[in-house]
C-alpha cells in the first residue's frame, strides 16, 4: 500500500486524488495546496489529512503526486527527491529549460524515481498504435500524423502563464510522437495563427498551429492543434509505413448512430476533454507508477522524457519566430 | 453485337434502353409499348425504331428485354420463346403461380435462354457477401439477415396491381436469400402491419413486414421490409456463421462526414432508390445475359429462380393470413 | 450507506460484490453461498463477513443482491421480502412461470422494492436508443431489430438447467424490446436450429434462433440469437420509424483501425462477453437500485418486468414447438 | 457536338478518349501521338482518325484534349490557342515556370478557353467538402489537412522527367487546397525523405513529404504524401473551422465489412489509383469543359490555376532545400 502526498488540489489534482483513493494499492495520506480550502475539500472527500507545509507533507509518505501549478514543479520535484520520495509529476516539468536542467543536476545522484504525467501514453488506443509500430506491423514508419484539438480555450489568466501553445498543449503531442517513433526527432518546423482568440496576440501566443518534424531515420511527423473544436476533444493518431497504416480514433459516450432524411449514421459528439477521454489512461498511469515503485524499476516515462518534450516545444517556438526548421540537440 | 427489342418504355424500360445503347456488345433495335408515345420517346433517344406490334418486334432481333407491366410478362416470354429469342425479363414472372406454371410448360421444350431481372445478385457488395459465404469464409451459414426498405410508397394505382408486399417487394429478398444460401428454403413465416399508408387496408396489403425462414440445413433467414425509409433506400445483408460475419452496407453519393457541436461523423442520406443504388448492377446484369447468349449457356438467374421466389412470396402471404409457419414445396 | 447481503458468490456474484464495494453509497456486509469457500473468497476480497445462513444474512442488512443459481431466486426473494429487505435479483426470476406467480402472490402486500437485473437497460448505447424512441426522434416505431449473440456456449451442465435459449438468453432481448417499445408485445413467433452444439438435441434446446413479435400498435420486432459469435459478444439494437433510425453498436477495447494490402479499417474484436460489455451497465444498475431505495420509489425494472419477459420466453418455446404465432396475455 | 482532337495516347489519353467517346455531347475526331501505333490503337477503339501532325490535328476540330508528356504541353497549348481551339490540358502546364510564363504571354490576347486537368476538384466527395466550406458550414476555415498517397512509385524512367514529387504529385494537392480555401496561400514550408526508393537520391527527389502552408487569412494547410501506400490510393481531405469539421474519405470497390475471431469490420482495400478513384471526376471534368465551351464562359479551372499550383510546387522545392518557409508571390 503506497501512501501518497498530493500537491495541488485543483481540477486535475482532485481527479488524481480520486484515482489514488480508488486504487487498492494506494492510499491518499495528505493533500497540500497553497490555497488551503482546496486542499481541505479534496482531503475531506477521501479521508486524508491536510498537510500544513511541503516539508510536513514529505515527512511521512511513500510517494508524491505533483499536480500543482507548473511553476512549482521543479522545486517540489527537488524537495521530494531529496526526501527520497518517488514522484509522479504532471507535465510540463517547467516552462524554462534552464530550470529543468538545474533540477536535473540537483536530483541526478539521488536515485529517486520520477515519472512525468504524459497521460496519452496510457490511452489504450494510442498505445495500441505504438505497439503495432514497435511490433513492425506497419513496417518502417514513414509518416506519423497527430491530430490534437482542445474543445475550448482556457481562461486568459491561465493562458498568460501557460508558456504558450507548444509547452502547454503540443508538449503532449511531442511526447506521444517520441513514444510511437521509438527514436529521436532531429528537426522541428512549426507555425501558428490566431484564429480563436485575438487577445492572444498580446501574449505572442497562437491558438492554431501546425508542426512538421523529422526523425533520425527520416520518418516525418505532423501535428496539428487547435484550441477550439466545437465537436469535442479531438485526439487521433495515424501511423503509416511500408506495410500499412494503424490509426487510433476518438471515443464517444455511446456507440449510437442516427439517420434521418437529412443525414445518416450521425454519432455523438466526442468526449468533452482530457478528464473524460483519458479517464482510463490516468488510472493506468497511476498503476504503472506504483508498479515501478514496487518493482524498484525506472518509471516508463521519466524526467528525461519531460525534458526532451520541452526541448521540442522550445524548438517549435524558435521555428515559429524564425520561419526556419530548427535542428534539435538534446545534450 | 446483340440487337434487342425492348418491351415496355416506362421508367425502368428507359433505364434498360440506355444500358443497352451504351453496351458495346448490344444495340437497341426496337421499342414496343402499348402506350406508343412512350415507345417513341425511348426509341428516339437511342436511334431505335418503334415496333408496331409484339410480332413485329420479335421478327428481326437477337434478344428481347421485357420491362413492361407484370401482367404481360408470361405472354411475352411465351411469344419470344416461341420466336426463339433469348429473354431478359424483369421480375416477377407473374403474380399468379398458375400462370407461371403454365408458361413453364409452354416454353419447356423450346430451349430458349430466359433470365429473370433479379438485379441485386449483381450488386458488387451483396455479391461479395455471397462469394464470401460460398468460399466458406464465414463457415457454415447460420443466420442471414436482410434489411430491405424502400424510400417511399409507390402510387396507390400501382399498389392495387402490385400483388402486395411479398411478390412485389420482398420477392427480391427471397431471391437474394436463395442466392446467398446456395440451398433451398423449406419453411416461411411472415407477418406484417400497416404503419405507413392506412389505405392499404382495403387492398389487404401491408407496408411493414418481417419474415423468418428456415433453410434445409437449418440456417435461419430474416427479412425486414418497410415501404418508407426517410433516409433513403436501405439495402443491407448480414451473413453470420461458425467462422464469422460478412456484411454489405449501403452506398451514398459521397464519402463525406460532418461534425458539429451536436453530432459527429454524419454522412449523406443513402442513394435514393433502386435506379441509383443498383445502377452498376443493372449494367452487370445485362452483360451477364449477353455472355450467356454468346456462350450459349444457361443464364445465371433462370426462369426457375423467378418461379421459386414467387412460391416463397405466396407462402409468405399464406403465413401472414394463417399465423403459421408454412412448409414450402417447389415441385 | 446501504449495507448489502450478497447471495451467490460465483462469477457474476463476485462482480456485483466488487461493484458494491466500490460504490460510495453501498457496503458489502455479508456473503452467502451454499458453497462456503466461494462465499469466503468473495467476502475476504472486500472485508465482508460470511453469512452462515440465509436467515442470518437477512437479519442485519439494508438490502440484498441475489446472484445465486436461478432455482433459488423465488425462495430468496420471498424470504428477503418477508424480512423487509429491498431486493436486486439477477434474471430470470424463475424458469417456471407458476413459481413466479406464486412468488408474486406471496410478496404482493409486503411493499418491498424488487428490482430485476436486466442489465442491458443500463447500457448507455441501448439506453440512448430507447431515449431517442421515447422522445419521438424516430417517429412512431415501426421496426425494432435486436442482434444478440454470445461469444460461446456455456458448459453443458449449465445448459441442462438453463431452461433453454429463450428464458436463459433471449429473455434479455424480450425485456430490452419492451423497454424500447414502451408498449406490450401481443404476438410471438420463434424458431430455432441446432447449428453449434449437436448435444443440445437431447435437451430439446436450440443454439441459433430467430424471433418475430408484434406490439399492440403493430410495431414489429425481430430478435436473432446465436450461442457462438467468434468475433465477440454481438449486441446491437436498431429502431426504425417514420422519421428515421437509431442504432446502437458494439464496443471494442480500442478505437484502432488497421489497413494493410489485404484489407482496410479492420477493428478489434468485440468486447468478449457481458462482464466486459456491460461493466458500466452493472454499475449504473446498482446506482439506480440504491436511488430507488433511498428515494423510496419503485425500482425502474420491477418484478412485473421479470414476469412478463418470462411469459414471452414461454410463448417463444410454445411457438417453436407448434410452428404458430402465439398470442400473449399477461393477466 | 464537340469534336475533339486528342494529343497523347498513353494510359491517361486512352481514358480521356473513352470518356469523350461515351459523352453524348462530344466526339473523338482524331488522335495524335508521336508514337503512331499508340495513336492508331486508341483511334481504332473509338472510330477516330489518326492525325499525321499536330497541325493536321488542329485543323478540323472544335476542341483539343492534351494528354501527352508534360514537356509538350506548352507548345501544344500555344499552337491550339493560336488555332482558336478550346483546350483541356492535363496537369502540369510545364515543369519550368519560365516556360509557363512565356506561354501565358503568348496566349494572353487570344481569348481561347484553357482548362487544366485538376481532376480532384471534380471528385464528388472533395467537392462536397469545398461546398461545405464555401457555404460557411464549418465557419471560418482554420485547418485543412490533405492526405495524398499513391499506391506505388512510377517507373524510374518516368521519375527522371517528373520534376520530382512537388510538381508531379503534390501539385494536385496544392490546387485542391486553393480550391477549398477560396483564397491564396502566402507561405510554404516543405520537407521530404527517401523512404521508398533509395535510387531517388540520384535525382535529388524524395518519395515521402510533408508540407505546411499558410493562407492570407492565417488558415493553415497540411499535406502529407507518400509514393507507396500498400492499402491503395489514399485520398482524404479534412476541413476544420470555428463551427466544426467536414471530411472526405476514400472509396472502395464494395461496402463489405468482414468480422472474424481476429478482427472486425475489415473493409476492402482502397480503389487502386487515380483511374479508378477519380473515374467519375474525369467524366465530370470533361462535362464542365464542354459546358464552358458551349456557354462561352471561362473554364472553372484555368491556366492561372495551373500556373499558381506550379509556383507553389517551386516554393516547396525551395523550402525543402533551404529549410525555410518560403513567402509566395504570384505576380
Amino acid at each position: 500500500m503506497l501512501r501518497f502526498a498530493l500537491f495541488g488540489a485543483g481540477r486535475i489534482g482532485a481527479m488524481h486524488a480520486a484515482n489514488i483513493a480508488a486504487n487498492p494499492r494506494a492510499a491518499l495520506h495528505s493533500v497540500y495546496d497553497v490555497h488551503r480550502p482546496a486542499a481541505e475539500k479534496v482531503a475531506a472527500a477521501h479521508g486524508a489529512t491536510v498537510a500544513p507545509s511541503v516539508a510536513a507533507a514529505l515527512a511521512d509518505v511513500d510517494a508524491v503526486l505533483i499536480a500543482s501549478s507548473t511553476d512549482t514543479h521543479v522545486d517540489l520535484i527537488t524537495a521530494a527527491a531529496k526526501a527520497g520520495r518517488p514522484i509522479l509529476c504532471e507535465k510540463p516539468i517547467h516552462l524554462d529549460i534552464q530550470r529543468v536542467e538545474q533540477c536535473r543536476r540537483e536530483i541526478a545522484g539521488l536515485n529517486v524515481p520520477v515519472q512525468i504525467g504524459f497521460n496519452r501514453r496510457y490511452d489504450p488506443s494510442h498505445r495500441a498504435v505504438r505497439d503495432a509500430v514497435h511490433r513492425g506491423e506497419v513496417g518502417p514508419l514513414e509518416l506519423l500524423v497527430i491530430t490534437s484539438r482542445d474543445p475550448s480555450l482556457a481562461p486568459m489568466e491561465y493562458m498568460k502563464v501557460s508558456g504558450g501553445i507548444y509547452p502547454d498543449m503540443t508538449i503532449h503531442d511531442f511526447d506521444l510522437a517520441r513514444f510511437i517513433l521509438g527514436e529521436e526527432l532531429v528537426e522541428v518546423y512549426a507555425t501558428g495563427s490566431i484564429r480563436v482568440e485575438p487577445a492572444l496576440a498580446q501574449l505572442n501566443d497562437v491558438d492554431t498551429a501546425m508542426v512538421v518534424m523529422k526523425a533520425a531515420s527520416g520518418a516525418l511527423v505532423h501535428i496539428n492543434n487547435s484550441r477550439r473544436a466545437v465537436y469535442g476533444y479531438d485526439q487521433r493518431v495515424e501511423a503509416f509505413g511500408a506495410k500499412g497504416m494503424v490509426q487510433s480514433d476518438n471515443r464517444r459516450a455511446t456507440t449510437v448512430r442516427r439517420s434521418t432524411a437529412e443525414r445518416t449514421d450521425a454519432r455523438d459528439p466526442l468526449l468533452h476533454f482530457f478528464i473524460e477521454r483519458y479517464a482510463q489512461a490516468y488510472v493506468d498511469e497511476l498503476n504503472d507508477f506504483i508498479d515501478a515503485v514496487e518493482q524498484k524499476r525506472a518509471p516508463a516515462v521519466g524526467f528525461e522524457d519531460g525534458r526532451r518534450a520541452l526541448i521540442l516545444a522550445d524548438a517549435a517556438w524558435e521555428s515559429t519566430r524564425s520561419g526556419r526548421a530548427v535542428q534539435v540537440r538534446y545534450d
